[in-house]
């Protein structure tokens, strides 16, 4: 039986991560992944999406040529030509995630991965591929890193021809004329984006009262003006009926604020949280927590049962690959008897690849308030900036919320171009502690929609000088 | 005779910024401005050659479609109307700067400022409008920011129809088939790749053993490769002879390395370097020192002079906007009795806004090893980046230098999209005085670009995860 230091279950931005740094660390190390190196996030979620919404920008930028003194004709695209360019950089990655894998060393059993018990102080991971047993690895360590899937509700199935997951969304083979998508947060609100830019009628519906519900109120109340404005419908405090199937339609019936409407559309897309891929992994015999499809840890990813870690999508919220991968970096520098600093939850940005792109870290205001914190809160919009109006891009908000008593900076919500590419000065502010003074002095360079966020840092602090 | 706290000659961003923040600590204060708001920056640099930019990334994505799965026929432009376009932006931001200096009571006189001796504890600063004298100002301090012009050397004058300086290439009537560029700093660098992706065959050339020569060796190479790969030619270590204007060509002769060679062009660009608009300004009767073409000063941009300040260009390098502006808020806070720092220059970014970008802040590798620090040099390609690859954007590099004693991060430089709008991120860490742990430990988005960032990082200090 081969042994281990750390054998991890699930391959994906956590597990390989993980799996990465271990290596580093001179650990002997094991990945067991059942089917794609590089998990949901590289091969269904962050990057084939990426790769998509790249495609509608392009196509915003064709449909939008005159203003910038360009014109052309008969402009088309093959949506599967698009298609397969993102499956192509999935595939790239995937393939790149093998090789770096490999380079370092680390042994990938492909197969599904199970606690088995335990022997001579290691614990068990038995690896089964169709249901025949395949391998048995001893590990002193096994990281739990299975990620997590889409919620299914009744009445909203998925994976059939109209009712579409984010996997059939990545990879329509026509892009559809109505589409209706339910539920609001990123993933829901990225596909919205890049299929209305690629033409289609879009309705979106949430059960909440406003659209990406975990972002702040304001930002939220922009986006829903911008996707308005570019056609999308948006129905908020919906319930969603059973959706009924005829054909190559579906009928969705939404009751929102004391009307109810049936609509008739050519696809759906069902986004609506997920759950925490918690079974079939021999967690039963161990003591391992579990709380609403999640595993319970602490802030190094220990879980209740010694020995045995989980990071990512499993050990709940935020579903990001950054904090699976950050997780899986913390977990193994505390098994190789390292001092890593805990998961600082409010240090982890998220982003949401729309058009507008929104970027956010730390508290909302409404959290903030909640805190009992006495705020000062800068805000600078996008009009204000030259390179923003150079670009054509000047819709777009920066907001700082400080501590007014210590100046500390307790989040930052952006909407607009670039965003997602700044977010990280914040972070790496709340990373370092930095206080509004040194962000005051920061110099940000000229022109760039960068400087928006020093604007929105002095807006909170006496005034910004460009608005 | 008006009487105010603070006179500032000059309108550009040091200028009006001095003066917004001036007005926002409740201080009299006008500005004096012979030309246009906003100076050459807004009007005629770093804004509307970032709409030009715009336009040139535009007709790239134009001309690489069909890897993206798009196809459009008979795709053309409107040199005219892009132009107008960038001229528009311009005109709308120096309405904007008016606008904003009205709001915040600032007096704006128009014509040219000098200083014409003192009285009662004054500066007296005469406006003048075509050589009369249309008013007289005290003032308790004067700011000097009148800025910097293009270099003209004997046989490169610029301001002809053939032979441009900055502001005729911004206005070109017709794009040229055939384009000199001489000297390949920011401005150099980023005509050159405008009118390259705009369909010119373009030379550019250099004085320099390379091309960007205040950055990173590396950097510089990496640069040249691209701008190489696009069909810009490069001469560096070149002697450029006279200029030969011939109808509506020009012949340059050009020696480099051994050889002779002329080159028949339709149109040039000389960009060879500025000089400080230190004339005219009633300085001989004051103490204040001039250096080559700049006035000295000590950090918080006080002149020799008491009372007399200067800021910006005319106060020497960075030549850079927000440098200037930066100044002026420091400069204006010293005035008004607070405890601003002094400016840290290596704590200024610079951008060159080229296709591709370069960004970087703080000591370049061999500034660093000439400093006689010990480095550990960290370095990530775009290529091993998710988001690049999904943009189709593989080309780039960060670069990050850090003390291996201290962990200080003394510098770091990228090439590559987006970095421009990233550096903001490295500026803040080197403000708040962040070392590689707390970078490391930093959560960057995924997927991002700036991930690249975190990456450069781990690569100095042990080794990066995608690579």
């Amino acid at each position: 039986m081969d042994k281990f230091d750390i054998v991890i279950i699930g391959g994906g931005p956590g597990g390989y991560v993980a799996a990465l740094r271990a290596a580093q660390l001179k650990l002997k190390v094991a990945v067991v992944e059942e089917t794609h190196l590089g998990g949901i996030c590289l091969n269904w979620g962050c990057i084939p999406t990426k790769a998509l919404l790249r495609a509608s920008e392009i196509h915003h930028q064709l449909h939008n040529l005159a203003g910038f003194g360009f014109s052309a004709d008969n402009i088309r695209f093959d949506i599967r030509k698009i298609v397969e360019r993102s499956r192509s950089v999935s595939r790239q990655l995937s393939k790149g995630v093998a090789h770096l894998l490999k380079k370092a060393k680390v042994t990938v059993f492909e197969g599904r991965g199970a606690l088995d018990g335990q022997k001579g102080g290691d614990h068990i991971v038995a690896v089964t591929q169709q249901g025949k047993v395949t391998g048995r690895l001893a590990a002193r360590h096994v990281i739990l890193a299975t990620g997590a899937r889409a919620r299914q509700l009744p009445g909203l199935e998925t994976g059939s021809k109209t009712i579409w997951s984010y996997r059939e969304a990545l990879v329509p083979d026509a892009v559809p004329k109505r589409l209706l998508v339910i539920g609001t947060g990123a993933i829901g609100v990225e596909f919205a984006s890049f299929y209305r830019q690629m033409g289609t009628e879009v309705t979106l519906v949430d059960v909440a009262p406003r659209i990406l519900p975990v972002e702040d109120e304001e930002i939220s109340a922009l986006a829903e003006k911008a996707f308005i404005k570019q056609g999308i419908k948006i129905i908020t405090s919906a319930q969603v009926g059973a959706l009924k199937q005829q054909g190559d339609h579906v009928t969705a019936h939404i009751e929102a604020k004391g009307q109810a409407i049936d609509i008739t559309v050519d696809r759906v897309i069902v986004a609506v949280g997920i759950v925490g891929n918690v079974e079939n992994l021999g967690l039963e015999k161990t003591k391992v927590q579990i709380e609403k499809t999640h595993i319970v840890t602490d802030g190094h990813g220990r879980t209740a049962e010694e020995n045995i870690w989980a990071i990512g999508d499993i050990a709940g919220a935020p579903w990001l690959a950054h904090k699976a991968s950050h997780e899986g970096i913390i977990a193994v520098e505390k098994i190789a008897g390292l001092h890593p600093e805990k998961l600082h939850p409010l240090n982890i940005p998220g982003c949401t690849f729309s058009y507008p792109q929104i970027a956010s870290v730390g508290l909302t205001e409404a959290k903030a308030k909640e805190a009992g914190r006495t705020l000062k809160v800068g805000r600078f919009p996008f009009i204000g900036n030259g390179k923003a109006l150079a670009m054509g891009e000047t819709e777009g908000l920066v907001k700082t919320i400080f501590d007014a008593e210590t100046g500390e900076l307790l989040g930052a919500h952006m909407i607009g171009a670039e965003v997602s590419e700044m977010i990280q000065g914040y972070v790496i502010a709340k990373t370092g502690e930095l206080t509004e003074a040194e962000l005051k002095e920061t110099v940000f360079p000229h022109p760039t929609i960068s400087e928006s966020m020093h604007e929105a840092v002095l807006a909170a602090w006496g005034g910004a000088l460009h608005f």
